[in-house]
């Protein structure tokens, strides 16, 4: 749905003025809650009701046809059947943005398809932004405007959350208006019919309050678009997703709800990876996160120190530092030596124990020296409750000494009631505070890992040098299947395969034989045989003088159109790279190691198509048993940068040719010093009805 | 410290009298914080302090000599020289009950250690109960006893808390107090000098209205006690255990905070497991999974039902439901019948998506289908904010429908302020409500974990048949080091190995190899070889005919005593399986695939020995590489029996024989008939001053 250029949602975010057909003068109904909200817009705010001509002391009109100008945005809460004559009667009169907060379309199925698909129509017949339908409502707190009927809206402040489910958002904007946490735009999706979330990035990003954009999604609509501009938006502002239906039961819900197509788990993760969002795993973090990231400095690396005035605490701080990967690095020795003097008997290592007596004056020393230290990137204040310590006094100190070191830090009060306060001033001073040590540095590994994304390099991806007019060839004159004989289609694109050639007679078998060396390997190319090496279709190490032999009994096996001979290479560390193709992101690189660890053990790694060689290189070393390959045990490693190289190549050939539904290589045989393919599967889109060529009866 | 006998608590727990050494009547002090607690116990309170007769209204004597009774329980808070004066003149009066508060012991190190011993010889001289010391204190809230210097004590309930953290102690009375939550008891075991979380396992279980014991513990003194008590315990109730140190980081953290030796990670799994401890892994899943089990009925199995007035929660909690191993089941023809009835438009397939607009009294009737449901063991109610949905209402129709299925079932209000009001309604009713539906799914998943804890059948672990003397020769007969000619110690155990046996000469080595086929395998026994296979002491299929000349070459590499002549194998999936001795809990059985799978990729599994053959068969199934020995990619399945067996006898022999500080199988050749070990190496502690035997330079 979206278009070339982003989409300018201006009018619809920060509209200068708004009608709302369906607007109710009756308490109760969802028309009043919402007028009730709408009506607070500091601009002209018209109602459309067939029977009043005034509400809440803003004036209204029988229809759409009466309104006296064509208003910025148009707000629907009417009938599905009403909903889409005053949405084309809306296009008519003019207005280009509309929130369309009836349901009953596509997420009732039956004839709401059909009505979504009128809706869709309209809305391009006359060139509208329109959110919804089965919307939530959007909420845009500096404008002055709540367009939903929450109770309700948001305070301002510098998260834009977009969601698409509305009960979800309805439940945020209540946590968010307890906590006092503001939010720059409140978006509901709802069907998506029209307005994505792809639609809604770079608006968004453009947005100067907007710091962070947080969303929850249960599917995305134009995957590679959706990519494409997440990768601009996430150098520049952090996008944190909530994507449901991670799991295969949560899929199934997730169907029955929209309507959507939940594209696989994997191609999500490797779609995120790509487009660099920080996906989370709850709603909890998706706010800890989205506040963090909002409020705090960016570290400039994984280092945290942690002060505390408990031991318990900080060692569960600790692990939970490993855990999220974050070191906890001894502290430097002139800090180590300053943190000895201020405070004798306390545990200067890292985590700087301080001991249960410290006061709020010793706790800001000590987290002065840490986060002074060169070697700390971040920091984390631990307190437990304690007579002599007043955590209110604490939260005021902490809130006065945090801007100057330009170093995000973080609290977790262990308290109830005694932090409650405590955790209000720290909020307003914009440090996060947590009661679970673990979750406070869930928060810090947030804020490290986007500045890992922030900063990464801009990826090259040039198409390598590739015979592309031989892999034209190869897919169109095979059948819907290609197997060992279209190993060409790698050489094309520079990818070393086995020496061997398809011989369709004896004669050709032992001709080819003869410049492969004193031992063969057999296969039979035969459409009907899936699995060849159960019934013999493939002979290892086959003697020259044997071939002609070998050929003729092979053939026998099947209607073939000959056998395959390759060269016989030495054992090697087998792996095997592959394309897919996911509905929704298109192709998807795979690579696993060969054998049991693909099949029963299911330890492979996916990438979006193509790949750049550093992102070649993550994919393959993204593997569990990527120790195999660096030369575990004392087995030489294997020529990595080659294996790279040709995953990188099948990446792209998957990129280039859309035509390659599914491909195999398997395996590839790595070696200390190169890497060989050395079969291949291949099933061909759009050429299921074509013969398999020669040899088919 | 725990005696064979359990030790009697009751005069600690619920004393009738009590004594606090250090009673100050000067606001501010630590000494009048404590006595201010104390001094609201119903029964008699005495103060010992110099220079004061009464204090807040009770009597004071100037030293425990001075008591006019022996008191039920000293609570000794003076500095430390004091502190152990005071408790031998307890000892001398008849007290057998002390809670020491004061720091500056163990944890201090230096002279703090010697102190730590001195009290420890005063409480065994006079066998006194001493908690602490170190310790934040005790409260016995159904007792009228707060013995800490807390501000607040506890309402009484359900869960007994042990910390050996007083800070995190402190933070978990504080979140108690705010969140309404009872304690039975609270115990802060400081150093652990005498007590210890063993000695008041048995003391809780025994409590009438103890439901659930949780503790935040960074090591345990005694394991294989531990491990014994705990096993009976959680038959009887659950025992949630929030271990810190878990990572390396962490346990570097702990050992400088209390000076406990931190077992490895990996240990203190396996005890768990044994021990049927519920581990948790925050402080807040710690006392959620406590208040859940507190509160609710066990499940019969895993199936959760969940009824939802919004789509995108109930995907959350489906896929939170997949991760926690809980299943969420179609429901019966005839609750989805009855659904559609009542609810014509809602989805009734589980998730029950009720819609938007449901009333609490949809709900209710939702709830009450579902949770009838025969195939639906627990249920989950999700609600989003809706106008027409007051959570108030709501909360108290679920209070009321809540008891009658007998099923446990838990909320999660989406909500801020919205939703407080029906937290607390909902707390009040014994329905634990989360804000988070994974974090609801989580405390489901517990009460299904601590079921099938409790259920689980007692475990049976006969010693096997063995030929102990003929260990216990072999054993002492060789060095501190044992190899494959040691295979020997295996058979006596029951475990088939492989045909063999040692060679002293040429001749004997050619006339064992007669026995065995037409070719062999040989490995040198040279004590001062490592790495056999790096030096070529082992050959692998020498024909008959080569023995001798094989022998004559073999022991010429280094002092050998003879080279091994074993049968040659056919290739079979190799696995391994050992023993290590962890200083906490003594004897680990460990489990591992052969080669890469154990030394790449870590992925072993481990278990305190002995086992019996369904802790054994666990064991060998948890490790991720299962599905190779199960039948994966159409191979035959290993005989699993057979290897169970095996890995259960080496438990024996572990359990059996302490001098095995350290022994290997590696490896053993799995067939689909048949397991055989091949070979062996075992550390010997106790006998390092022992030569190697014959052949020793």
């Amino acid at each position: 749905m979206s278009p070339d250029m982003p989409r300018d949602l201006t009018g619809l975010l920060t509209p200068s003025s708004i009608a709302v057909v369906g607007a109710s003068a009756t308490p109760g109904k969802i028309g009043h809650a919402l007028f009730s909200n709408v009506a607070a817009f500091p601009g002209p705010v018209y109602g459309v009701n067939p029977s009043r001509s005034q509400i809440l002391g803003r004036p209204c009109v029988p229809t759409v046809d009466d309104l006296p100008e064509p208003v910025a945005l148009a707000i629907i809460a009417v009938p599905p059947a009403d909903a889409l004559r005053s949405l084309a009667a809306c296009g008519r009169k003019g207005i280009r943005n509309a929130v369309v907060i009836t349901a009953g379309f596509k997420e009732q199925g039956g004839e709401g398809i059909e009505r979504e698909r009128e809706l869709v129509r309209i809305a391009s017949q006359y060139g509208m932004n329109v959110l919804g339908p089965n919307s939530f409502g959007l909420i845009s707190p500096r404008a002055g405007l709540n367009a939903t009927f929450a109770p309700r809206g948001a305070f301002a402040g510098a998260i834009a959350f977009i969601s698409q489910s509305g009960a979800l958002g309805s439940a945020v904007l209540d946590w968010a208006w307890q906590n006092e946490v503001g939010l720059s735009f409140f978006v509901s999706l709802g069907n998506k019919a029209v307005l994505t979330e792809t639609d809604f990035l770079p608006a968004l990003a453009r947005d100067r309050e907007t710091v962070v954009i947080a969303a929850y999604l249960e599917g995305i609509e134009d995957g590679p678009e959706f990519v494409r501009i997440a990768g601009e938006v996430t150098r520049e502002k952090p996008v944190l997703v909530l994507k449901a239906g991670a799991t295969e039961v949560g899929a199934r819900a997730a169907s029955s709800h929209t309507g959507a197509l939940a594209g696989s788990d994997r191609a999500y993760g490797a779609a995120f990876r790509r487009g660099g969002v920080l996906r989370v795993r709850s709603v909890e973090e998706l706010l800890e996160a989205a506040v963090a990231l909002s409020e705090q400095p960016l570290p400039r690396g994984r280092r945290l120190g942690i002060v505390s005035n408990a031991g318990g605490p900080a060692i569960l701080a600790a692990d939970a530092a490993a855990e999220q990967g974050l070191a906890v690095p001894p502290l430097s020795p002139p800090t180590v030596r300053s943190l000895a003097e201020r405070f004798p008997t306390a545990s200067t290592a890292n985590p700087v124990d301080i001991l249960a007596d410290a006061s709020a004056d010793g706790f800001r020393d000590a987290v002065d020296l840490v986060l002074s230290d060169p070697g700390v990137d971040m920091g984390l204040v631990l307190t437990a409750p304690h007579p002599i310590l007043t955590f209110a006094e604490l939260a005021r100190i902490l809130a006065a000494s945090h801007r100057k070191h330009g170093k995000p830090a973080v609290a977790s009060f262990l308290a109830g009631e005694l932090g409650e306060e405590a955790e209000k001033t720290l909020r307003a001073a914009g440090i996060p505070a947590y009661f679970e040590p673990a979750r406070a540095v869930r928060a810090l590994a947030t804020l490290a890992r986007y500045r890992e994304i922030r900063d990464r390099p801009l990826p090259v991806r040039p198409p390598p040098a590739a015979d592309r007019a031989r892999v034209r060839v190869l897919l169109a004159s095979g059948g819907p299947r290609l197997g060992v004989e279209s190993l060409g289609l790698l050489a094309a694109y520079g990818i070393p395969i086995a020496r061997g050639g398809l011989a369709r007679s004896a004669d050709e078998a032992a001709a080819l034989a003869q410049d492969l060396g004193e031992r063969v390997v057999l296969k039979v190319v035969a459409p009907e045989i899936v699995h060849k090496s159960d019934v013999g279709g493939v002979r290892i190490g086959v003697p020259a003088h044997e071939v002609r032999g070998a050929y003729r009994e092979m053939v026998g096996l099947a209607p073939a159109v000959g056998v395959y001979v390759q060269e016989l290479l030495p054992p090697g560390q087998e792996v095997i790279a592959g394309i897919v193709r996911d509905p929704t992101f298109g192709a998807l690189v795979m690579f696993g190691l060969g054998g049991v660890f693909v099949e029963a053990l299911g330890d492979v790694a996916f990438a979006l198509a193509p790949l750049s060689a550093p992102e070649a290189e993550e994919l393959v070393r993204g593997i569990r048993a990527f120790p195999l390959l660096a030369g575990a045990r004392g087995r030489p490693p294997v020529y990595l940068a080659g294996l790279v190289a040709a995953v990188e190549r099948i990446s792209h050939l998957a990129a280039e040719f859309p035509e390659i539904a599914e491909l195999d290589v398997n395996p590839i045989l790595c070696y200390p010093d190169r890497v060989v393919a050395v079969d291949l599967r291949v099933t061909v889109s759009g050429a299921e009805g074509l013969p398999w060529g020669r040899g088919q009866p």
